[in-house]
């Protein structure tokens, strides 16, 4: 009993240190965020206690990644109930163009990406963050062209599936982009990634 | 005469440092990157020697900024010879889109945007820079839309020419993501970042 308190009690403050690392990211960048800066932003606590639960900065990047992982995850666990599939398709690319759209979310993903191109480390988890994505994506746009096709309505060839997929991240890419750099289009933007996604996927239909 | 000549020495040099600076940035990150590895970069230069050219890391921000700028204006000139309106568009995403996978182009704009994004300078400078962008482009539309008119095909309304041209950003922006990110994709991915813009502009028409 007294174990699984302690481990919950981890948890809680292993979370609470990375959400104050994740503030410090997004306010100084990746490499201007010291420990002491992070010790701080979590009320004071030693650089000790840091280590004990994050042995680096790029420890906490990779938890970083994982949190995001487990909501992309999340994010396809709601789509799956949407009855209409392309329907199902179009509400994930409006859920991640909203996520992207929220400025501290796309600032850290910009923060993450630079870091991925520079630590070897840190690239390899991304990587197969975007795999994973990927690979989800591509099962959803098979079981979209499957189910349509059952319903006889026009579907894109299973080729197109990874194209596709790439198309419809291209766009839920470029609207976070736009969203950090054009804050003023906010109120229309998430409308308009859904308009083009809808677009490219009935495009490919015959 | 004299003068002229150390003027263009002067333009030199600091094209130089600005080089030096801009693979700094891109292998450390803009705020890693300290001023002595821009001067070993540099052929190892004097830090007081650099700051005769530039007064601070933010100031070469500034400058490569004002570099991309021109670079856009190329962009704009070349496509402005294009007869069919439609295709100049089409060469403009297909051009940005090319120099936004070229890896070094896309890990410097990424920190760029970071920093934006934390400096309020630097954030000026950028916000600058992409209102100049959206406003050739729009221009460019707009350009593209009467002459489209004259020659009796189908054309947007003047109101779309706004949302258009961020559609079209949205896209050469989310294919440069999707470089960094996907690199296997390459050599499919302009082809496919056109057909979406086409795509986007078709869809306009009526």
């Amino acid at each position: 009993m007294a174990r699984t308190r302690n481990a919950e009690k981890f948890d809680a403050q292993r979370q609470g240190l990375l959400a104050a690392a994740g503030a410090c990211f997004i306010r100084l960048g990746f490499h201007a965020a010291s420990i002491a800066d992070i010790c701080a932003e979590a009320g004071g606590i030693s650089p000790g206690r840091l280590y004990h639960y994050f042995p680096s900065k790029q420890a906490m990047v990779e938890a970083l990644v994982a949190e995001e992982r487990a909501e992309v995850a999340l994010l396809f666990g709601a789509v799956s109930a949407i009855e209409d599939p392309l329907e199902a398709i179009v509400s994930l690319v409006e859920r991640g163009v909203e996520l992207g759209c929220q400025r501290d979310y796309g600032v850290l993903a910009t923060e993450i990406v630079g870091e991925s191109l520079r630590s070897a480390e840190v690239g390899r988890i991304v990587r197969y963050a975007e795999r994973d994505y990927r690979e989800r994506l591509i099962a959803l746009l098979a079981d979209a062209r499957t189910a349509r096709a059952r319903q006889d309505e026009p579907v894109w060839a299973a080729k197109d599936d990874d194209r596709l997929a790439r198309g419809l991240t291209m766009i839920v890419d470029g609207a976070s982009v736009r969203a950090l750099l054009e804050p003023s289009s906010l109120k229309t933007l998430t409308r308009e990634a859904v308009d083009l996604a809808r677009l490219l996927v009935l495009s490919a239909c015959r």
